[in-house]
């Protein structure tokens, strides 16, 4: 029989080099969450069931992937965690008297979900989480953290434009309020959420089957046209005639939060008001996030927001915002797109081979002392013919090869690598090497 | 209903603190395999149960975790891996004509078993794996790499007094063939590998219910006292007047990694040949390493060694050689015997408060410029009285905290930081600040 060795299907598995891609991306979020003071979390990806079925919807229930093994009592009484977000609740509410509020912590862990398995949507994926938990309050300028931090990490990943999207749901509960919608506000909320994708006359019929007057629905199309910059668009909500407090604290929060984006360096070109941006149904409050890449139709790749209560299925009150960044699709897609590329095929920057057997002794040394320097070094031991290394070496594509050989009977280095397009080889010193190394990968 | 928010029991969740010092452990030896060219895997949690049944024992067969959603066709067609090595075995075969040989892989992940939950064994725990697979050769050089890789890891975690044990199971296969033993040897290596646990006259009677005759047993109790330095031992071995080819082979390759350590920089207090170190039963051919705390009671935490042939299931031939340090286990070890301890609650290095809402700004472009310069930044937007800040900032314990305030109407920042065992609270330029935290973090 032959054994089948593909990954289960929906089960994302990358080759070495691909891998080598992803890794760069997760270090990036890794390394930004920390440098905001994010404190790494990690919680088991089994939980009791009952903990991710109090707080799942009928969606995720139907996904959940339960576990069990031979001793286990219960049929379902365990389960694989769809999100890192409930996780988080059941933490905090284990930890409550221990935790230090605001208490910002970052996950970055895998999750989940037993869906129909179709391009870029995987089974199990990375969710790249942050979240800063108040007791009682929590400042609105977290609010304004949170999206400098998405700036800073999509920056560094180089990965073409993007623009993050920012809401406040009490300026459109405020507005619903004012206007006098006697429907439920979740239905209109799910009808803006869709605005981008369908027509204007699509959406003015939508709003008519909601059976929402003639009037009210002039003033939704009204206030869903306010586009501009950032200041624009809080110029003219300020300027409507709406004295609703629901509505005019949403704009003020909206307002502390871009001039707080800019003094945490976020470039207005980066973000931008977006009125329809809405995000779930019924767990967000406040501000509302989406960040889309502009050159990519792959929808939101990060979104989150403001929510009242992460605990509302345990005990205190506990305001928080957050977002998350499904690292698996945006790679998927970024690989896709061609946009992230196979480059070399191991984590080392330099090879080191040797000509015959007895000079590795002095490859040895030349290895320690690249890896006393904090350089990624392998050293290619196996006895096969310089050929046959060399074609070893070709196919890792490492930016530095080390060779150690003999000339007149004396032990050289020889270094080979790239220089503006050209292939270099030259015989030179161990600091000369080092130091030529070390400046190119800026260590 | 109270909800329970404990993790299920046997799964292992830390604090903050703990979670810290824990990441502070993975990632010397995440660093630490790529400085050796070990390019990172990651292969899905979720394995066909197939794939594990085939390659598993009895005792891990039992312990499997399945996993199934309410989409499921078959009962008990996917579970969740065991340890690393069928995954890499798997993933190999699965790509074997893209990859290049030898190749150097590390995965650091979690594994499940469904065992007995007791104290220091967990149902879900860390792994940190490397191997080296070689295509029909694997040069024993590699063996050496292994344990210096190692002795780097647990030198710069400096967690205590550690041994790393070395032997080669070609030594004993080969006396065990020498002295004419009838008995299957995979009994005799069981008796051997529990020679450090009972009493000398234990292990006899042990041998005697096998029925090894008196003059082997006589030999193999010579063989067992034969101690001391590597060299020593190693010089011991060949005077031995033992003929066999396997058994000398086994010495030539103990004393080509003993060398090749040396060079590779591992001082010979750190590591010693252990002839009764055996590990598992089938499984390893020639090297095999323990590593043992040497102030503490806790066994190996880590083992490895060479293998014959890693894709016995499959269809080539591939010789490898690999280790694993079992992570969580080690770190509750740690922990519970007070080397590990609770320290700062935050990976943030400073805080910054304000002694008001006007200094925000200023808080936030210092925290700019801390960050810029790879420091980890927490700044405390909440609203809250300065006796509360001052609480939130005692009880997160970092290094640094710096204050903007005003003095005679002018903005000034406060450095707190302690100083040889002092507290010290100085008014200073940014510049000035800076430099102080740079320096003492080292960045």
């Amino acid at each position: 029989m032959r054994i089948n060795t593909t990954p289960p299907s929906g089960f994302l598995e990358l080759t070495p080099s691909l891998q080598l891609e992803f890794e760069k991306l997760k270090k990036i979020i890794e390394e930004t969450y920390q440098m905001y003071g994010f404190t790494p979390l990690d919680t088991p990806l089994i939980e009791r069931s009952s903990t991710l079925l109090a707080k799942g919807s009928e969606e995720t229930d139907n996904q959940i992937y339960f576990v069990k093994n031979k001793n286990s009592k219960e049929e379902n009484e365990l389960a694989l965690r769809f999100d890192l977000t409930v996780p988080l609740a059941r933490y905090v509410a284990n930890n409550i008297n221990n935790l230090t509020f605001p208490f910002k912590r970052s996950h970055i862990g895998k999750v989940y979900r037993g869906e129909r398995s179709q391009a870029g949507r995987f089974r199990e994926f990375y969710q790249c989480d942050i979240d800063i938990i108040g007791k009682e309050n929590l400042s609105i300028h977290y609010d304004a953290e949170i999206p400098s931090i998405i700036y800073q990490i999509f920056k560094k990943m180089d990965i073409g434009k993007f623009k993050i999207k920012i809401n406040n749901r009490k300026i459109l509960n405020g507005l619903f309020e004012e206007i006098g919608l006697t429907v439920p506000f979740s239905k209109v909320l799910a009808i803006i959420d869709k605005s981008e994708k369908i027509t204007k006359s699509e959406l003015v019929n939508e709003f008519y089957k909601l059976e929402i007057e003639e009037n009210q629905i002039k003033n939704l199309e009204n206030f869903m046209c306010i586009k501009g910059d950032v200041k624009n668009v809080i110029e003219k909500l300020k300027d409507l005639p709406i004295k609703n407090y629901i509505f005019n604290q949403g704009i003020e929060e909206l307002e502390i939060v871009t001039n707080t984006m800019i003094m945490l360096n976020v470039p207005p070109s980066y973000f931008e008001i977006d009125l329809s941006i809405v995000r779930g149904l019924d767990y967000y409050t406040g501000t509302v996030y989406e960040t889309i890449m502009e050159d990519n139709n792959i929808g939101s790749v990060c979104s989150g927001g403001r929510y009242d209560n992460l605990l509302e299925n345990y005990s205190e009150n506990l305001p928080g915002v957050g977002i998350s960044i499904g690292l698996s699709r945006l790679f998927y897609c970024l690989k896709e797109s061609g946009i992230i590329k196979e480059r070399k095929k191991t984590i080392a920057d330099v090879i080191i081979i040797t000509n015959n057997k007895e000079n590795i002794k002095t490859g040895i040394e030349t290895a320690n002392t690249l890896r006393t320097n904090n350089i990624n070094v392998d050293f290619l031991f196996e006895d096969m013919k310089i050929k046959k290394k060399y074609a070893y070496i070709d196919k890792l594509n490492t930016p530095f090869v080390i060779v150690v050989k003999d000339i007149d009977e004396k032990e050289v280095l020889s270094l080979q690598y790239r220089k503006n397009g050209n292939l270099e080889k030259e015989i030179l010193t161990m600091n000369q090497i080092l130091k030529i190394i070390s400046d190119e990968l800026k260590i």
